[in-house]
């Protein structure tokens, strides 16, 4: 099988393709080619060298989709976005690339299999952005998207496109509505969300980290391994039991920061604790605010989906995964 | 005020234009110059000939958008699309009138606030074909749009990208779902809805009509004075009271086709009923079964829309508006 993984310089998509090099039945096939894109030529695990060629291609430059789908990739993962924070401060690029950018991919799928045949498995990276507050207790699946950004309306109208191609046998798609990734690995960065992530990493590395918010706030996580766990899932399962509605709010743990913080505790020691130094930010905590808290997802656990339970696992699995097992 | 109508030629369209002519204040404000446009040059009633122009004019054509925003209307009405029927049989023309046509207005209005401040008050009819079975047994406000159609799916992409563009102030957008309206003056269509209004129409001109479902099927309706009513209204109201959550759907009324020819026995008598031959036909049955048959347009209520309670209604606005008061 040929797999496209376009995004793959990104976070999950170079922990994605990791995978494949650690498992080579990951997806339930031979992976007898992969093709690596992103707008930077992505990193190829050595053991991949074989089967992987790198891309550097910017998916929303005229002709890019084409020459992609001209490949013919058998499973196609389309991680590749601009992120939140740039999407609300540059609404052209913001559209350009997770709008036109999605809909150029699937139009060149769509022309591909007028030209000849072809249905690929297509997994999209949507994200809990589609949703706006205010929110029920736990967000059902059923829930309308009201996307408060436009990070989150590209998203939205994203998976509403996926849906109609896929209705029409133009692909076979899967959209993945992410939480929030924790821990997620490397420096801190100026997320509004980074502050999850790195009272957490930066502790369990004997650095300091910055809280700006109160312990009470809730928010809704799966770790890396879980995300990438997700898009395995998607390319591997029986499509038909989804029917038509192909965008899927993934499991995930609903905790507080306080959670996060014990349970750092219990791993780590009060030593790592002492190292989340206190500094509230209202700009930040006024964010945070309108973003959704906990979920039902009821569909996609039952899909087969998994994400942890607790926070104890979020932190070991970022301890075996970036730290060598070991702090 | 200049007030443009995009669609104008179409039914409600020119209803509305009709509700200008009849009266002058209709929107609270004195319409100074009406623009009509529409892929035909649309009708002009004779009391408007003095302030209103006919445009023909293709919305989907490069350069068409931006002409009719160099106008700078201070009103939109924006009613043109393809009908459901067509966008689903034809992918691209679909996709090109009712996603990138709209598109193309959004556009448009931004590229002239950014050239000189400018923030039109924009309505967009939208459908309740944005919902896709199944169905709670009355679909509230925060139910998700998962469309079934093409169409339903271009209408539901533009309902975000509304919401969007209004939540920066580009425009000040009110998307209006309409239940299927009914009675639909003119001669019987293909329309798989069609019926619904044939059965009353035709038998109130003295003429058979086809029944092509049992008498058990339930839908959602509104006269064509209600559709016309609502958009009255959304250009009237004080958006500041509708958040962001732009898209409404409208008020109607939840009946089945047995208590339309109840009705109709009340209002016309057994002659008319009579007129009403029963043809099954299980393609029509089988399309409109996964239509919506109920809702709880709550927030569209509360925010002062209002459409019909009961079918009598309906029927005695189609003589009175159609038929000149008598049958």
């Amino acid at each position: 099988m040929h797999v496209m993984v376009i995004g793959a310089a990104g976070m999950i998509g170079r922990k994605l393709v990791e995978k494949f090099a650690l498992e080579a039945g990951a997806l339930g096939y031979d992976i007898g080619k992969l093709t690596l894109v992103d707008v930077i030529e992505p990193p190829v695990p050595p053991s991949l060298s074989a089967i992987a060629t790198p891309l550097a291609l910017d998916l929303s430059k005229d002709g890019a989709a084409e020459k992609l789908v001209a490949l013919r990739p058998g499973v196609i993962f389309h991680l590749a976005a601009i992120v939140s924070g740039e999407a609300e401060a540059d609404f052209d690029k913001g559209y350009q690339v997770n709008l036109d950018g999605t809909r150029a991919l699937f139009e060149a799928i769509r022309h591909e299999g007028l030209r000849e045949p072809y249905i690929p498995r297509l997994i999209f990276a949507s994200s809990i952005a589609v949703f706006g507050q205010p929110f029920p207790d736990k967000i059902g699946d059923t829930f309308f998207t009201t996307p408060l950004t436009s990070y989150g309306t590209q998203k939205a109208i994203c998976e509403l496109l996926l849906a109609d191609y896929s209705r029409r046998d133009i692909f076979d798609g899967v959209g993945i509505r992410l939480p929030t990734i924790c821990v997620r690995p490397g420096k801190p960065n100026k997320a509004a969300s980074g502050f999850f992530s790195n009272i957490l990493r930066e502790p369990l590395a004997g650095q300091e980290a910055v809280l700006p918010v109160d312990e009470d706030v809730r928010h809704w996580f799966a770790s890396p391994r879980s995300a990438v766990g997700f898009f395995v899932h998607a390319a591997r399962m029986d499509t038909s039991l989804i029917g038509p509605r192909r965008n899927l709010t993934m499991p995930g743990l609903s905790a507080l920061v306080g959670e996060e913080i014990e349970a750092l505790r219990r791993v780590a020691g009060e030593k790592a604790v002492k190292l989340i130094r206190r500094k509230p930010d209202p700009v930040i905590r006024s964010i945070v605010s309108g973003w959704p808290t906990d979920f039902d997802a009821r569909r996609a656990s039952e899909l087969g989906f998994k994400a942890e339970t607790n926070f104890d696992e979020i932190i070991r699995i970022h301890i075996e995964d970036e730290l060598g097992g070991q702090i």
